[in-house]
């Protein structure tokens, strides 16, 4: 079976996104700086169609998840890019544009029913009936790979707090927000994890956990 | 002059604490696996009057601290074990005994004004007047040593938003603890942090970051 994965970048004050999110600025007011140190890797410009980049530790450890993901699980709001109007159009595609980088299916988890999106590389199937569904359905596609949670804080939470997750790596940012939206919020603390790796470099600290069952 | 350094165990999801702390378990429910893999090591173990424990990379983290420690300012809440009634008895001798584990002045910032408190290897001094006093007292017994901020989160985050902390080391215990008190709440997006160094094992991550100016 395959695992579940989460895979995120995050602040070391605990936020994925700053304050105030728009359609501009979806990240919210200082997000963008959570990924800097992922902007500059070739193994996130090349299916982003950038050419060059670092290769790295870090970008072998960027490079690592994507060979190991067979499909990805993504809130609504991942999806539409905030709550706009992409997010109830039932014939918006998305923020992502017509050339999304994820290069595998992804489930956009929602309350609004539509009819799958083909867009080159990657298809977006919207998924009405909860979290379990949409994990059955992405597992079914992934074959021998990986589900990869997308985000954002919620959906992690989610399948942390329903015993569905196998790892959590969190990309911890040398920056502080000071608000806005934090990734490990309400949790089980009965959940267990143990520490697998450590990778470590200026720009940002990868700790990867196994959830224990 | 002296460094201010912060240097406390966190949960992966941001607490210090767990909630409903008491005498009893001035931690919280829950805080008190935060410091687990602290309790086995012979740098922890020796000032607490126990004889053993383990000689490792954490224990070097931990005796690097001690080494370099030249005073200690607490918050009120740390001196007394919570808000019970040594928080406000001018006779008590707070939570720590006849014997505190400390080996260096400690300041303690307080509303309630008292006389010193001379135990064996420590005085408590209580401050009335603010952090920045505190801190001034602090460094002058210091000598060419550092000043640590013993806690609680709010004494920390006092100090970083005022930009007089120059180094924060968390240490992240592979946990989490779902409510408490948070230790990277409510600070200046502005302040800038840069990773110095992580050591990594399986019980513990400790990441060191310079606060730069």
């Amino acid at each position: 079976m395959t695992r579940l994965i989460a895979d995120i970048s995050m602040s070391l004050d605990g936020y994925v996104a700053g304050p105030n999110a728009t359609l501009e600025e979806p990240l919210g007011e200082g997000g963008e700086r959570l990924h800097e140190w992922i902007f500059k890797l070739e193994s996130w410009r090349a299916p982003h169609g950038l050419e060059g980049g670092e290769i790295n530790a870090n970008d072998e450890v960027v490079a690592e998840t994507l060979r190991a993901t067979g499909a990805v699980i993504m809130g609504r709001r991942m999806f539409s890019g905030g709550s706009g109007p992409w997010e109830t159009d039932p014939n918006s595609r998305g923020w992502w544009g017509d050339n999304p980088p994820f290069g595998v299916p992804v489930f956009v988890l929602t309350h609004h029913s539509r009819d799958p999106l083909p867009l080159e590389g990657t298809t977006f199937t919207f998924v009405t009936d909860g979290i379990e569904p949409a994990l059955d359905q992405a597992r079914a596609v992934a074959g021998d790979k990986d589900v990869f949670i997308g985000g954002g804080a919620s959906v992690v939470q989610q399948y942390l707090n329903a015993g569905h997750l196998d790892e959590l790596q969190v990309h911890v940012a040398p920056m502080l927000l000071g608000s806005g939206v934090r990734l490990l919020d309400g949790l089980d603390p009965t959940i267990r994890l143990e520490g697998t790796r450590v990778i470590s470099s200026p720009d940002v600290t990868h700790l990867r956990y196994q959830v224990v069952r």
